[in-house]
């Protein structure tokens, strides 16, 4: 494998070559069945982790923290409260430069679109992009598309339906980035108003995509092999009135997956409100969980491959 | 040893056999006694501990935390005041289920009574339960059953006393339970208002135990070896003019213990108010801080077993 | 090296005696070179540093949670949120002596001048002071003399300026005890309100330093081979009119950089706000950041030593 990533940042989803993609899905693969004979691949032995997140995201920390432990390093943690408490007027940069004196990688998630690579540019030290606003979520991304590809087999003619908020999701503006590497036919489900930004699926079609937007996520599951569900976000809306209609839109249950007449892989990025009924957990498709733990072992990956460190693939 | 319990989650003070209990108190001591020797016994290096604390509790998380390190394990920690940020309507359930993909063990506090049931319910993990609203804390039990028979030597012909809120405490619920299994004498000490539940009485009654009850706290202290001290929650009263009244109802002081006219062992949960003065804390019979340590030896012996590891005791 | 802080605390800047420091110097020294060839010189593995953080402070938390990791010691942590939300009326020191059932040192921040001395006095295990409000703050004091040392070559024939709230800020007062033991030149540099205490000039001037207060920055920075710059806080003002009028003083940018005409190390204990321009940090005199990473070598050195360690320095 010639593919570096050594000392890398990971900021955003159209990063990556097709060769750095099939490289940190190998890596992961490679974890995923490590740890099935072991709990702890000690590569990053003596490493130390530090998570900034100025938003809260149990979810993310957790699964970044959990990554790196399973390599060996240790964290230390800086938590959405403090930040807010903490700041006393301090720059961005100055925070990252100093925790930079402490740890050897830093995974930051902020409010802010653009705050990781301003992060990034601030310090020698690797910075991952746990999320910046409604901009990216890279890791996100990558976690998805291990998925995809453990779940479908391939990455070949991909066949997928996107669904829910594409306007604000930013795990979906950095999958499909990273599908555009791989020439998926999507299917863009969302209400009117919610549609994913005309920048970004005219970028998509000038690099050859098939993309259909829709208001029906009957026909475009039907159409798919994967549906990728979103949450409409409360927080994204300033006039409540107009989430509480959008909110229903999209809602995957048993009565949906029965029409539908054909199995489906069903992934969300979690947390989920009312898209998918839990009743629907119990459905072989169902993958959201398993893509969860696959998070760890994307992470596990990519914090390796930052430090330096390669295995056998 | 013959018990094991390998897999099993933590939930209730009346989940154990006599000889689990047995089982668990030895392998406490095991602990105990191997901690002297040396910082850490590793028997569970790589893997990790998830605590998800939805109520504050620096005291029983710290413990924990404390415990899977001297076991070489590691911990990812959700704190009480993200869980409640982060929730965006995400149930319970969801939660559990994605932090058992990151952790090997669970550890959980929630205000409402049944939620560590129900999170167990949702994971193939095992889960212990640190507190759920005014239901149970059974690794309290355990440690405090731990304690008391190392302070009186045994757990035969046990008489104790109860003091405090015995309606909304947890911890002597959870305790009692356990109690009933070595056929302790009890004096149940309360205000009227703040009577253990008819519920509990009658089914301890019903095992045979001898229960009184009273609002004598030196009566009930003459007749006991050791006195289990509460604290009047103020947090569980909706009019503070009732907790006013009652909190100061029974306090154990310097003049208490000299008109008492015998040694008695004092053991508190923690945190405590006035309950007891400080200037009891030279006392020998205080033993409330040898209670706190001893519960780093309990939960490293349920953290090793539910793993499934065993040690020579 | 006949100096031993074994069971030593931490508390006050005041406490060290010459060769103390030189001990702590040599010894910070030490690690720094050894973390040169290595990520981790585990002399404390097994052992658990608790941090009890009273008052949010990312800075110092991390550092000594970076520093407890590199030494391969664990760490548990309570949250200056929790503190609050938990306290349920518990005394400091019933929470002090509480973690000293877990923990083989305790950190503590705390708002009270003098807290961490009674959190020391309450547990047999050794207690650092991590800052308790105007009070003290050592290991800050025990860095920055590190830092001066690396930047200027020696501890000799020292003339340092200290500039912006004299008064308040306990970086600086227990900066002044310890280089009292050296014997430096002083420029104390402050608008008049914000003056150091007379008492604290007094005691400096007792031991035989020489002390010149100004109100003029330039000419102290043309007298002296190093400035240490602090935040005028608006955290201690009451009257924020007052604080608007005081906190652009004194400001160190390229403009003040070239009227100097002489090169000139600048130390910050940060978080800054206007007082050093970001242009500043590329100046090579700029200190700052690595007086951040020097916090790490010293605080191991500490950590190391108050539980007993010896390194070959």
């Amino acid at each position: 494998m010639t593919t570096s990533l050594k000392g890398n940042d990971i900021l955003h989803g159209n990063q990556f070559l097709k060769k750095d993609i099939d490289a940190i899905l190998k890596t992961a693969s490679y974890f995923e069945k490590a740890l099935k004979r072991k709990d702890q691949i000690p590569l990053l032995k003596g490493k130390i982790l530090a998570t900034l997140f100025y938003e809260p995201s149990t979810r993310t920390r957790l699964s970044f923290e959990t990554a790196m432990q399973r390599l060996g390093g240790g964290v230390v943690s800086m938590g959405s409260v403090e930040s807010s408490s903490v700041a006393k007027g301090e720059s961005l940069t100055d925070t990252v430069r100093t925790v930079a004196q402490y740890a050897d990688i830093i995974v930051i998630r902020h409010p802010k679109t653009g705050s990781a690579k301003e992060a990034a540019d601030a310090v020698p030290i690797p910075v991952l992009n746990a999320g910046d606003g409604a901009g990216q979520h890279p890791t996100q991304a990558l976690l998805d598309i291990y998925t995809i590809k453990k779940e479908l087999g391939s990455l070949n003619n991909l066949k997928i339906a996107l669904a829910g908020d594409l306007k604000n999701g930013r795990t979906v503006h950095a999958l499909v980035e990273v599908l555009s590497l791989f020439g998926a036919k999507l299917y863009l489900v969302s209400p009117d108003i919610l549609r994913m930004p005309e920048e970004i699926t005219s970028r998509l079609r000038g690099k050859g995509m098939e993309v259909t937007e829709t208001t029906d996520l009957k026909q475009a599951c039907q159409n798919s092999d994967l549906v990728y569900m979103t949450r409409i976000q409360k927080e994204r809306f300033t006039d409540l009135s107009e989430y509480e209609k959008l909110k229903g839109s999209y809602v995957i249950n048993e009565d949906f997956l029965k029409q539908l007449n054909k199995k489906i892989v069903i992934l969300h990025p979690l947390p989920r409100v009312d898209e998918i009924s839990p009743a629907v957990d119990e459905y072989s498709g169902a993958a959201y969980f398993r893509q969860v733990r696959n998070g760890v072992y994307v992470r596990m990956a990519l914090l390796a491959m930052v430090m330096g460190k390669t295995v056998k693939t």
